[in-house]
């Protein structure tokens, strides 16, 4: 079975049938599950029901104990059962592993569909990327839903990824059955202003009749309504308890997500003012580390926080699962009742949400936090070859200018990015860096331009004594480095480029941690625990470098400074750009003094 | 713009780009709805918003007063706003007027959507009626899904109507654009039984991957299950509360109906006990007489009763608009929020519902309760000349027997028939009505066989002093004939089968009243007023000549008198039918004695 033939597999007449018989009692279910409390995401009740199934259908929900022919019975006494959840927003790429060892990671924990934007596959990797997404995923166990990215690249114009996709690519992409949509609409300013390169391609998502999601940061008034007027109509980009009441007034569909956990307490404490969960609430992971998926999980892991910061259990799990496959247009999904898709999770109790047992399809695939079937990797190839780069050398980390002295241009503050200035010094033809400064360095490692890196100066990230190098680098993924010198950067950078992509951490000419992520530069083809641990050494060791200062001036903060299409100027391959006036400036020198 | 290209027709660039620069305040709104109260869906909240329209989108909703700049303002100060509403299980034909008429009748009341199962049509003229109701209403300012009939006939064998619908016919039927799915599947044993007939039908529209509505009358248990695990997936036929949150629980689609205002008031504290108004829940009319739409209305009159019974307006509205569209799976449906269609209904309060002015498509198209806008009637001249009958005379309704005494079968109570026998006389070849039994003949009037009026005795049904005849007759609309005495059963009938259809009241061998239906012996072209008191005038008379014992013997009773597919003995045009034992009895005459 491929995931193209969903929800239609369902249908066919001899399963309908098998199912109708076992319902009405003249045929044995295929599996029993008994004495278990289901969540009823309808009804919102926890009552004791067993449940019987044909293949991949639930065939019947019914009274304790009524039937008790079955070819396997599962006990589920003490137990909670509930729908499969849905992750209706997220990256695999961001836990850095293949979408099979993603699914092996959630799969044990209760996570039975997700739908996955696989646009740093698509930034790095192009058409291919993510048509290599979608084969990968097709005959796993878990649903995914894949997406067309809709911003190839993020910040046309100002940085050069590895593809470019217009309204043409993302029409063909939507046009392969397991695609679901258009992934979050990011150049809001674009369709906001009708630009016509993002306006075809919301306008293509409605033409295919599939979903376009959206990415409304920092919406209100005006910019909001536009927005979701042409069509876009989602949004995760949420920033407040405010923010979130605006949109659900707006009538987005609403994916409060994991990956900023300080804010949901206050999104729980609006829902709970509110008196009721609407239907349009789903929930998403959108960004989850490796060390992270490891220690906490997935979508599991984002639900048990909501309930832990207040909102009602089977509200939270209705959000998960039934208001997730009804904005997904998936009857199929989200609910334990008969003719409905057998994604069922088992849980230890409906607030630890410790999974036991998962189905998926009417099968047993995980018990006790562990698949019991084995899993298929999808041969990933041609995700290799990704860093078209020589090696570097620490004069090419540094900015060149004649003369004595400069005014140069600084990137000041991280993550709220604003543009700074200081007199430098120059020696050798080089610019000196100002003591409080920072280098970033972006270098185009996608085989379409030149490969000079850009150097930049960040203010405000604390002093760096060594080098970070990464691929991974939203959203364009050429190879970046932050340093406090130039020749640390060039190990941390050659590193890098050895491994074919990854992350690596320099210190007083020498390596001191390496994560290996050679498909794309993005994910490694190694078990999650091998790229958790390998992350976590490169988390701590570049903790050992710079000294971090929450919330902004954090690690994760490194892979979001290139991310162009953000306000304020930000460093990419082609230098230091500003999404406001379309500008970017090659080098810092602003004027030899 | 016709039907069959919804919801498409929001996807046009150009409307698109209008509506977003609308949004963003560089051009004018087409339309402002300004100084009203806005009922959110989504939130539940009623609040102050000024809603501007672009074409058929809506392209802003914003605070009060924040703009001014449109070509049309439409004062809705003191007023409250509402998406339009939708109806989502109804028969056009119980209204015995042409959709024309009908939409005619219901926008002005804010319904701007109906599900349309032409059921009855269908029964009459066939596949021709289907079609001629998809034909008729593209035109129209009502948005009308329609629906494939599921069950033509709907007791296959035990009568005849005009057609007979396989899965192929049905195939045929959903593939046309502008129908939305399988309209509710009635023949509920075969779908459990697993029928070939109806299974093949309801395969037929999980394949089209349209919607498949039901009608789970009295379902429990394991019966239910096997009926949704088939893949029926609604239900309207709710008995009780506890019916209703059995059906809930099954994850069935509910519709609550208007047609069966007894139970309305406990299907509301039901959902009140439960705290919150599952998003499964919506509301729909079924069924409304002629007189009863011209005054009470059409869905307006079942969301104003069940708030009247203590339901939350919110709640009401919410199931009568975004439940509904989610249901329907449409997005376009249901909500006012940017990039909406404008189906919008001003309200004088959110209790009496009473609708000042209705926009559909994002024109006004009606205000003060009528339509601002001609209508277009459909061309019905294929609907006419369905009465295949020559005229009848006494005799045809005796019941012919030799010998002097016979054991005769009987149909005893209306509505929850049973068998039972009388001994009665026979005089010169024809048994004497026993003195507490009534008279019932239904004449085959599809010239699909022979029509000789099979003859029936029922008991319970009072002391009639004269006859009514009907060419509405559920399901194969039959022209059914009640009656004291033969004379008088043969006058109306006459007057009937000279109508071309319809509905006449005879005592004393005169006409009392007479209704004439002429297309498809179901509907008149007339205006609703002339219809509502033709009706009137028919329900009167027969008033006059049989007194009625509510909650069952009632008028109403007539017209299913004839529902073969339900349980208990019931008379068709080929004897008297009972679909346990899949028997017919062509004459009520057991035994000679």
């Amino acid at each position: 079975m491929t995931k193209e033939n969903e929800p239609a597999d369902l249908n066919r007449d001899d399963l309908r049938s098998r199912a109708v018989a076992a319902a009405r009692g003249d045929a044995p279910f295929d599996v029993l599950i008994a004495g278990g409390t289901l969540i009823d995401m309808v009804t919102g009740e926890f009552r004791p029901a067993d449940i019987g199934l044909s293949g991949a259908l639930i065939a019947s929900v019914h009274a304790p104990g009524a039937r008790t022919d079955a070819a396997e019975v599962i006990d589920a006494s003490g137990r909670f059962v509930s729908p499969g959840l849905i992750d209706i927003h997220m990256h695999v790429e961001s836990s850095m592993v293949t979408p099979d060892t993603y699914a092996c990671a959630v799969l044990p924990r209760g996570v039975t569909t997700i739908v996955w934007d696989p646009h740093e596959l698509g930034n790095v990797v192009g058409r291919d990327g993510v048509r290599w997404a979608a084969d990968a995923v097709r005959n796993g166990v878990l649903r995914v839903i894949v997406l067309a990215p809709s911003c190839v690249p993020s910040a046309p114009g100002l940085e050069l990824a590895g593809a470019d996709f217009d309204a043409d690519a993302i029409a063909e992409i939507l046009s392969w059955p397991q695609v679901g949509g258009i992934a979050e609409v990011m150049d809001m300013r674009g369709v906001i202003g009708g630009s016509p390169r993002i306006s075809a391609i919301v306008q293509a998502g409605l033409a295919s009749g599939k979903l376009v999601f959206g990415h409304a940061r920092n919406l209100a008034g005006g910019d909001l309504a536009a927005f979701a007027a042409a069509g876009v109509s989602s949004d995760h980009e949420l920033t407040s308890a405010g923010d979130l009441m605006e949109k659900l007034r707006a009538g987005l569909a609403i994916e409060l997500r994991g990956s900023h956990d300080h804010l949901l307490p206050e999104f729980v404490a609006a829902l709970n003012a509110l008196g009721h969960l609407p239907q349009t609430v789903a929930l998403c992971t959108d960004d989850v580390f490796a060390d992270d998926l490891a220690a906490g999980g997935g979508l599991d892991d984002v639900v048990r926080r909501v309930i832990r910061y207040g909102l009602r259990p089977e509200w939270a799990l209705r959000a998960a699962t039934l208001n997730a496959a009804q904005r997904l247009g998936r009857p199929d999904l989200g609910l334990i009742a008969p003719g409905r898709r057998a994604d069922i999770a088992i849980f230890d109790s409906p607030v630890g949400l410790r999974a036991e047992t998962v189905l998926a399809n009417g099968a047993v695939i995980a018990r006790g936090g562990m698949m019991t079937i084995p899993s298929v990797p999808a041969e990933a190839a041609g995700l290799r070859g990704t860093v078209k780069l020589q090696l570097l050398t620490g004069t090419d980390f540094r900015i060149p200018a004649q003369g004595r002295r400069a005014r140069v241009a600084t990137i000041d503050v991280p993550r709220f990015t604003r543009w700074g200035e200081r007199v430098a010094e120059i020696r050798d033809g080089f610019v000196e860096t100002p003591p409080d400064a920072t280098l970033i360095a972006v270098v185009h490692r996608h085989g379409r331009a030149d490969t000079r890196p850009r150097v930049g100066l960040l203010t405000g990230w604390g002093n760096w004594r060594g080098a970070f190098a990464t691929t991974v680098s939203h959203d364009s993924h050429n190879l970046t480095v932050f340093g406090g010198n130039p020749h640390d950067m060039a190990v941390a950078a050659n590193a890098v480029i050895a491994m074919g992509g990854g992350m690596a951490v320099a210190s007083g000419g020498q390596i001191d941690a390496r994560l290996p992520l050679p498909l794309a530069g993005l994910l490694s083809d190694a078990p999650l625990d091998v790229v958790a641990n390998g992350f976590k050494a490169v988390r701590d060791a570049v903790g050992r470098i710079v000294d971090w200062q929450p919330p902004y001036l954090v690690f994760k903060a490194c892979f979001g400074a290139t991310l162009a299409c953000n306000a304020g100027p930000h460093m990419t391959d082609r230098g230091i750009a500003d999404v406001a006036s379309g500008t970017v400036l090659e080098s810092p020198v602003l004027e030899i003094l």
